[in-house]
């Protein structure tokens, strides 16, 4: 096979010399040029985090067994990935659409390299009648207290058998429980519409505006069991005055949601984001 | 007298129609030419903020005593000064200087509209032999558990002697008493080293590492009673990723803090900054 | 009548004692509260500019003719509107969607006071397919170098018939003519990919990426005869480095040109931009 | 030897497989640990460029004489330092001296690994009175057309003799003639007061309010016989609006200046930027 394929190793394992030199290698038996490399050394915890993008004439699988060998050596966690393969996403919404419209438009737009296999709402169809959600199937999910562990079921049935690799809940206003959290650990992104941890819970713009706060923001993080206290993906701010209103903070703050959304996934899609204990290392 | 003085003019009071009309006719009667005018309503307290610059050939004791009479039919909080005056300013420091020294290097610039009064330190003065104070009185206050009263007392001292009108905390480390915050209310400063609300106390550049923001920054805010929780008057952040050590965050955070702690006593020597509740209205 | 209503002043004359305490008082014979107030006078060129909200039981027309006397007295050029009234806007769009789009969903969430008349292209509506443009008139206007003359005259056409207030070159990429540019002195405005003045004319990204620059942009402007040269509204920037790609740079890039576009827009709906020979003056 | 230090190697070359590999396999010779790595292949130009921060217990030159086969093999140009060397810098500076001291103040704080081996100006010691310059030597050079060739010539005297490995422009309001320029290619550094390429020349702050921009900005780059068209290392902007004179653009354009110089010369001395063409990579 001539034609080249653009690949992304991401890897993982405690630090110690050598790591660069094997993978390196590695990919030379397989004419692999790098084409990008990133890595960082997390003094504080011994661990080692790598990002390498490269072309080869190989095939992935034949690259995955080879690599399997040097992976367990240094007790790596790793993944291998064709860089243009479309992660499979599933978009959760409420009320809010404006980050829904926008991820949406950047895959129309192929800025985003995604398939999206489905929206979950816990508002009908109609909520959206303005927009044009082409042919992506819509669930309609509602909730109430009494039904929630059902719908949580629903929703878990839906991700498993649309293949979701990953959830982004763009403006989804449920707390999801500890047990579908705990099977979506590390591909399940939320907007928090505060710049964490201030602020964390309900109506942060209002508990900003009380405050007085000259800066507002939103932060992206992944989903854990305790609640906005995840690690934290991105983060944005955008300046406000005593004139502001909290429904104008709102309207700014919807501006810095899907911004910070936004880059957040993407940087997720990309395979550049590693969890490390409760942060992240980004590679941008 | 046919020279023209340049006067601020800030005035508070309960908001209704009228106030802008009988301010502008008095000023009128002085020959005053309005420079610039700012104003805000606070729906939520139903309180009204001015700040008028004019010019005027009368004597500011002349044009004071005249507005005595609208202020008191509008029941106004009010102030009036010329434009050229310079408050008589304390400065506050501890270790860190960078605070310091960067006021004065303003001061020197003729960027702020400050006179200087003194330098008050709980560290002596050869801590800062590399910087070339001037002849600003320097006053090495040492502080300990078991002095703190006296320590308090003194600088109240000097405070009071001095004239001085506004207190700087610029990286002052050392927490004052509700005594002296009481006597201080609404003139003085303090930045603190985070972007409040979030890691309010101690060591926010280290609690900032460990929950791993992707944004740090600075608060500028009046001193009350309740510490950390005063008036915002400026904020700013600085982008950060996971490579950031808790050192590099400091020195990032110097830069952070000298630009927002300039901001906010520039604001407060031109007159733009007006307590409304635990909030702050800032013509900017 | 007693319900208020909200009403915007604009007013621009030679700088002289006197104007706010006219304008005040005349205001406070309608019975008019002041909501808001901003001015500046030019020392350059001698002119003063004024934007005042005030609510008033006054009908617009009465408080209009009143206005003429104190307006005529001042040489004043004013403008007095209801500040729910909705302006007429025309969107002239080519290829490249995302202004529209942008401006469209500000619209529907009611965040720009407009009503949009009408959308121009060069390109056909299917251009647009994935997009619900509702129930906006859609015109397809092709241009030819040999049907240009024939094309803007039936533009004018469209905008005299439509009574549009402001057009908006949201990325439509043809020049326009000086004869139609000066009929629409003062309510065109433009978005140029480029942190003007560098950058002029075509491909300003490719030109930044030529000349390495780290920081791209965008600007909006009212459009004059003179390409690219027009009164600046607006500017914003985003980073970037070695490795961004020009296509990379036109992806940032629009997400800056149409945050850049939407405030100039918001802001000459809400009658805050005033012209000053080649400059504007914004009160925001 | 059993101590380890940390090395900074940066390598440019002709782009092809087996790079990354060849110098991982040599520093594993030397028990290098490699801290930190980044990379670039310029698609446009094919060149590559590496910087690598490693820890080893081998002496630099052994290191060094080892490293020249792979880079003779790969025709790599190359540098090996140790990270704590500090440069031997030569600062120049006109009447405004913030970003003068600005580097002096960072490099007092530890925070720019740098010796200042000079401080030359065109103005007097005196100017600088209130500013204590240490143990630096100070060379007052003044300058006239009729004595330029003459003033440069000592100058390259005092690059030559005091060893300097990098000359910074601090705001050296001196145009250097092509003679000089040549021989300080790639390690000359100047700071321009404007957004470049908008506003090239003199005056810049006098063009960008004639012109009536939104944003002012600096620009660090290389010096080179092109005036300021040499590569761009940094750029930075700040917003203003209409109320900003000329002198208050220079004082807020003062602080993105030493801003934006400060980074640039942090970015030289840590060995990350390459030169490639006009442009320059810079792994931050």
């Amino acid at each position: 096979m001539t034609t080249k394929s653009e690949f992304v190793l991401t890897l993982a394992c405690p630090n110690r010399p050598g790591i660069v030199a094997a993978v390196a290698n590695h990919l030379l038996t397989h004419d692999g040029d790098i084409r990008d490399a990133q890595q960082f050394d997390d003094a504080e915890t011994g661990r080692f985090f790598m990002r390498v993008v490269f072309t080869s004439t190989s095939h992935i699988d034949i690259v995955r067994t080879d690599l399997t060998e040097v992976a367990t050596l240094f007790a790596m966690k790793w993944q291998l990935n064709e860089r243009t393969r479309r992660r499979r996403v599933l978009l959760l919404v409420s009320k809010f659409d404006h980050c829904l419209l926008d991820l949406l438009y950047r895959w129309r737009m192929n800025e985003l390299n995604m398939e999206p296999v489905g929206i979950v709402s816990n508002h009908p169809r109609d909520t959206y009648a303005h927009w044009d959600l082409g042919d992506i199937p819509f669930h309609h999910l509602p909730v109430t207290p009494g039904t929630k562990l059902e719908q949580e079921t629903e929703l878990w049935r839906l991700i498993r058998d649309s293949g979701t690799e990953l959830v982004v809940l763009a403006r989804y206003m449920q707390v999801l429980s500890d047990g579908i959290v705990a099977k979506l650990a590390g591909r399940c992104i939320n907007i928090h519409h505060s710049f964490l941890p201030s602020f964390k819970g309900g109506s942060p713009y209002a508990q900003a505006h009380s405050r007085g706060v000259k800066l507002i923001g939103a932060t992206a993080h992944y989903v854990t069991g305790d609640l906005d206290e995840g690690p934290i993906i991105d983060q944005e701010v955008r300046r406000i005055d005593h004139r502001h209103s909290i429904a104008e903070m709102q309207a700014m703050g919807r501006e810095v949601e899907r911004q910070v959304l936004l880059r957040a996934v993407r940087m997720h899609l990309e395979d550049r984001i590693f969890i490390d204990g409760n942060k992240t290392v980004v590679f941008s």
